[in-house]
């Protein structure tokens, strides 16, 4: 089912104001999460959509919040989240390392009580947009085994590198387990086997059967070791850096997801000059043989795609989650 | 066989001067190639020494050059290698990074036109020294295929992080294919099959063996399409950053693996305030149940036992490999 982007993004907005988010906020939130159905990023669009309402519902997410700055050394800063919605939060921090890199070339936000921030590419365009270098990463609550382990005691940590081109951005935006939960929940609802394996059975073997993994809770890290080690890293990257809450914090608070850490960074770069340069990596990229006919793609280059088609013929909606949504 | 490691840095330094390095210098690139024999990275210490030489007596290694800044701007700064010995500049680099992290918070030093840096972990243990948070990596000569492509196009652009602890930091140094090329020359060496699968055989199938990916060229990055997405990111921040070689730049060049692009990256931290969080995160890590006995680690903690007994032991050598630098 489609639905119009500018009726998506209505429903979403007339909810949040049913939750006393004030009229702009509302409109923002509206926009992130309609972006990110638009963008193809179903699971952080509409169907995230009715958890973060339960969020607000039971306020882990305040409405009203106001992030509030800690400390302020050069190019580096520490935020509190004050525990707002995650999204407002981000393109806040966002925002404001931008303006860092602008006077500094880097800037660095990191902030501590903030709250999930849906698609982390959505930070990535926006210093894409203003012609910035965008990094970001984000810990979680525990989901994924370290390696050797057999419990989640790791993040899936995304990370997040957007850099501008004119004609489309290249954004990486990357869980750390090989797929996130909402690609776990749509495989299995789709009743398809995952196309590499993803994580764990009961008997420790690989397998690509999502329920088993959503089962088992044995996700599998990008690149084994790697992935478990890089994990680790961006955690206590986000907790050290913001002086908030690590994966382990978030975990033992008995509570649902909250209260997370976050570090952004921009850097200051010339879109100008950068063209042949990026030019001749992505066309090099290309000429590699294919194989079976398949394309070779920069990151973000397929989202274009899907954007202008959910632009064109109405945003893909979940009919069941849609209804949900309009009756709220 | 086993070498006190002062032998083995003596007879590097012994070669280095008869190749011309100036006495400091050859001092210096001695002891980081036997410092990487020591902490068990064999692969860029001894095993690597024979090549880096060859580079040098083919000219693509400059044993008197230094570099020179092209800009600067704020906590930025762009420098040219001039083609000197990578383990020289890119110490040199992650030192200016490190100071423009003391005075902005962060430092970020991009060079190009620079050289094989060897074990990227040596520039990370050196901001961690300096009780600094470092970031670096590399471009490389193009090694990987993209994600849907079957001839390389893409670099294992390796990629550091480090994170400065009392008792032994913590640093992760990671390829961005599942093996380095120096584990598969090792595998094979052992007649071993990979303990996961490393790349492609010329059907297209996964495979474990190391002597099969060395023949195709098809290594596997981590995590599939992550891997090959952030290989290319990876290279375009390092290709934009310092305005030099791409890997597409540095593999059409016709000659061997020089003159490439690198990135430093150090942030100031409190060594003192992270000493509970660190432990907190890691301990916590920890608790995940081990599977079959295994042992749950932080990236750098088995370096630290192997440097142990290199130290007290003798350094772990390959005695042909020894053999060929008493002989230079």
């Amino acid at each position: 089912m489609r639905i119009p982007y500018e009726q998506l993004k209505a429903e979403f907005k007339r909810v949040l104001i049913s939750l006393n988010f004030a009229e702009t906020n509302a409109g923002d939130c509206a926009a992130i999460f309609a972006d990110n159905s638009r963008d193809g990023v179903y699971s952080h669009g509409l169907n995230r959509f009715p958890v973060f309402v339960q969020y607000v519902k039971e306020g882990l997410v305040n409405p009203d919040a106001i992030p509030t700055r800690l400390s302020s050394f050069g190019a580096i800063e520490q935020w509190d989240g004050n525990l707002g919605a995650g999204m407002l939060n981000a393109r806040f921090c966002m925002e404001n390392a931008i303006a860092l890199a602008k006077d500094n070339g880097i800037g660095c936000i990191a902030i501590k009580n903030t709250n999930h921030w849906m698609r982390g590419g959505t930070y990535g365009l926006q210093a894409a947009e203003a012609g910035y270098i965008g990094v970001c990463f984000t810990n979680t609550i525990a989901n994924l085994p370290p390696w050797g382990g057999t419990e989640p005691r790791l993040g899936n940590n995304p990370l997040i590198f957007a850099i501008p081109k004119a004609g489309g951005h290249i954004v990486l935006d990357m869980a750390i387990t090989q797929y996130s939960f909402g690609k776990l929940w749509q495989y299995n609802n789709e009743n398809k086997p995952l196309p590499v394996p993803g994580g764990y059975d009961s008997e420790g073997h690989l397998t690509t059967d999502a329920a088993t993994i959503m089962a088992t809770k044995r996700a599998l890290p990008i690149g084994f070791w790697k992935g478990s080690g890089l994990s680790l890293v961006l955690d206590l990257l986000a907790t050290l850096l913001s002086g908030g809450n690590s994966t382990a914090a978030i975990s033992q608070s008995g509570k649902k997801e909250s209260a997370v850490s976050q570090v952004f960074i921009a850097i200051k770069t010339d879109m100008e000059q950068n063209a042949g340069l990026i030019d001749q990596i992505i066309s090099y990229t290309k000429t590699s043989a294919a194989e079976n006919d398949r394309e070779i793609l920069y990151p973000g280059e397929n989202m274009l795609r899907t954007r202008e088609q959910n632009m064109q013929d109405g945003v893909l909606v979940d009919e069941k989650i849609w209804a949900e949504v309009l009756g709220m």
